[in-house]
């Protein structure tokens, strides 16, 4: 009997048995891997030797059609958000009893996972693309930046974006600098379970995602997650500050260096909203309705991030540096590389190559004029990028790139603060 | 008139007016460099230009030698420290009235500017190097270990190695897999700001290490700094997930993903200490005394720390890869590349290159069982390194493939917990 999504099976590999629903196949998977849910809710891949055991516990049901579909009604009352889908964990439901991986969301399948949502606002939907965000590239950001653009042309009351929670982050700092002085909130949003474990964060995080998105006075781009692990508040994060910062954990997004915006709460009991808070601690983003809307979506993505570390060897680090447009170093300390390798920096800023320093430590600022390593690395061409965190300077740097070839040109986008990614001062609060 | 170090200048040039000590040439510093203190304590290089104008304020004074050195005599009250100076800011103090830079500390050196050190115990001083620590690289840190390790031998009832913050943290990983069953605490500290300026965290610091090295019961390699921005408590924190993570801070260590080892406490006035206290939290690190001690220092420092990011090319990766006997990747999420990249990864492994997947996000654990691309990436060949930090594993792959080429072997080292690299399960309290 052949295998088919939904079956329930026993997998013995290796003396290891594994029990759990069969998944359907995906381009992604090859052919000799089996995909099984297990009664944990996560997902595992059993590559099939000859020598594994696979026994049929309970054939599954035939995929299940949903037999009313809601039908979405235009509320006038309600504010409208465009919902722009790119992927991920948020949107990657599987049906319990069919073991059927529901990849492609529409509105009617939003809805229906998360009824409140009609509550709150109208949906205006767009599917950019669907993949996790581990293979999200800079020209994706372009296809998003572009198509997030024309919906807030249109007129929306506010974006929100769903995403693989990987590389969030760098997508969000990309849109931070080409949607310029955008009017409404733009939000990108995630989870770190699927919306079909009994644990996800799925539901809390895009219901606050679009009570941001619509009821708040933002104006920029920003990430909505859980504040904690609590199915409480969720925390409003600037786009050019945030982090991924715990492989697994639902509050695993934070504000590096800096204040997070503001904070959000949505309180559901048996499908309804019961309350919803917003609370905003850093007013400088209430700008609703600002002016000069521009697109301003270019990349060039020959950037390289490299993270300096005793041993890393000259020949390598020439090889990055010399065969790239631009490179991010994320010095030790202050911004330091070993001093052996700082003639290639002058090697390479000499034949046009962009390089720039930011903090490994993360936290902090670097700083050229403290030790001579650093003087030396100045003298030699590269441009300490103060506060900015590497991967922000990573996106920003292949956005100034599209720009411009000149140097000099793109030191100055380079050290001018678009969107909080560099900040004057330090916060001394602003540290764990 | 020549400038002599002392000097008191005023260095005019694009504009801007410099007012400083001038500092005396090191090897260090190119000959067309003034390195000048400045009054709040920073230390800046200028490069002089035909245009520089320089005047000179006061003439400094001549070097002033200490005029009656302190005698160290043997106290048999005491414990002995083996004080090992590798370098560093805690190194590197100026005279302010002649400014001239102590670089080579001697016991003598460190009792004149801590004298309290005489309080806690006896000196048995070593350098072994004088270098700033972004210079560090692993045949250092071999050097380091053999010497530590037969100064142990010799008897002594703790270490205390002054080394700069820099990467402190790879040299505390490679300390705690080099010296195996060691019976005395092996204790690194550093400072974040110059021995000679008001603010400087040297003193506390080195009282601190030294009470830990010789008045706890521990045993293993750790770090002690600063726990606040206070000249209060310092934290002990375990050589293998110590990260530094502020550029300036005091406080700038953390122990990541698990619990600090303790803290400690010498609190002085007027020169003497007039309190100290040691207080231990996780007494799986009480082992003062253990049999078996081996120095196990060997390393193959062939290896690449490698974070992935959007956009990463694909020739770059195999470029890294196919030219390293290991690689450690610092994998998005639960430890993913983009999908694009996975058969380099085969290629690589096929070839016998060790590819190591560790949390980009720092905190929390990688996991090849919940996405399809951490499947493959493992059908792939890649090791999932569980919840050791990516310094930590770079540093620690570096010393399996200094013990064998065997991919089998160095894969069993690399899961084996030697030193608290590797956790069983994370700590919920383990996170910011």
């Amino acid at each position: 009997m052949a295998l088919e999504p939904g079956d329930v099976v026993e997998v013995v590999k290796n003396g290891v048995t594994y029990r759990g629903t069969v998944l359907p196949r995906t381009e992604e998977i090859p052919d000799n891997v089996l995909m099984i849910k297990l009664k944990n809710g996560y997902n595992i891949g059993i590559k099939i030797t000859p020598e594994t055991e696979i026994r049929i516990l309970e054939k599954g049901e035939p995929p299940k059609k949903y037999s009313a579909p809601i039908k979405v009604e235009h509320n006038p009352e309600l504010p409208t958000a465009a919902l722009v889908a790119t992927g991920g964990t948020i949107a990657s439901r599987v049906d319990y009893k069919t073991g059927g991986v529901v990849a492609e969301f529409t509105a009617e399948d939003f809805l229906l996972s998360f009824p409140e949502i009609a509550e709150l606002a109208n949906l205006k939907l767009k599917q950019v693309s669907n993949i996790f965000s581990e293979d999200m590239m800079p020209d994706y950001w372009v296809r998003i930046a572009k198509g997030v653009g024309e919906m807030i042309k249109n007129g929306v009351d506010g974006v929100v974006i769903t995403h693989g929670t990987d590389t969030m982050h760098y997508t969000a700092a990309f849109l931070s600098f080409a949607l310029q002085n955008v009017p409404v909130p733009v939000v990108l949003v995630g989870a770190q379970r699927s919306s079909d474990r009994p644990s996800s964060d799925a539901a809390i995080n895009l219901l606050n995602a679009i009570n941001v998105a619509v009821n708040s006075d933002l104006a920029g781009t920003f990430i909505v997650m859980h504040e904690t692990m609590d199915d409480a508040w969720t925390t409003i994060h600037p786009g050019t500050r945030a982090r991924k910062m715990h492989t697994s954990r639902r509050d695993t997004f934070k504000t590096v260096g800096d204040k997070p915006v503001g904070r959000s709460l949505v309180v559901t009991k048996g499908g309804k909203i019961v309350d919803r808070k917003i609370k905003i601690w850093r007013h400088e983003f209430e700008k609703r309705g600002q002016k000069g809307f521009k697109i301003d979506a270019k990349a060039n993505s020959n950037v390289f991030l490299l993270k300096s570390f005793p041993g890393l060897r000259k020949d390598i680090f020439e090889h990055i540096l010399l065969n790239h447009d631009g490179v991010i170093i994320e010095g030790t300390g202050l911004g330091h590389v070993r001093q052996e390798l700082i003639p290639v920096i002058a090697e390479a800023t000499e034949s046009g190559v962009f390089v720039g320093i930011t903090p490994q430590p993360l936290f902090g600022r670097v700083h050229p004029h403290v030790y001579s390593t650093a003087v030396k690395m100045m003298e030699a061409g590269a441009v300490y990028l103060e506060d900015m965190l590497p991967e922000t300077a990573l996106v920003k740097l292949m956005w100034a790139l599209g720009h411009s070839k000149d140097r000099e040109k793109v030191k100055e986008i380079m050290l001018t603060n678009y969107a909080g990614e560099i900040t004057k001062r330090s916060r001394p609060d602003a540290f764990w």
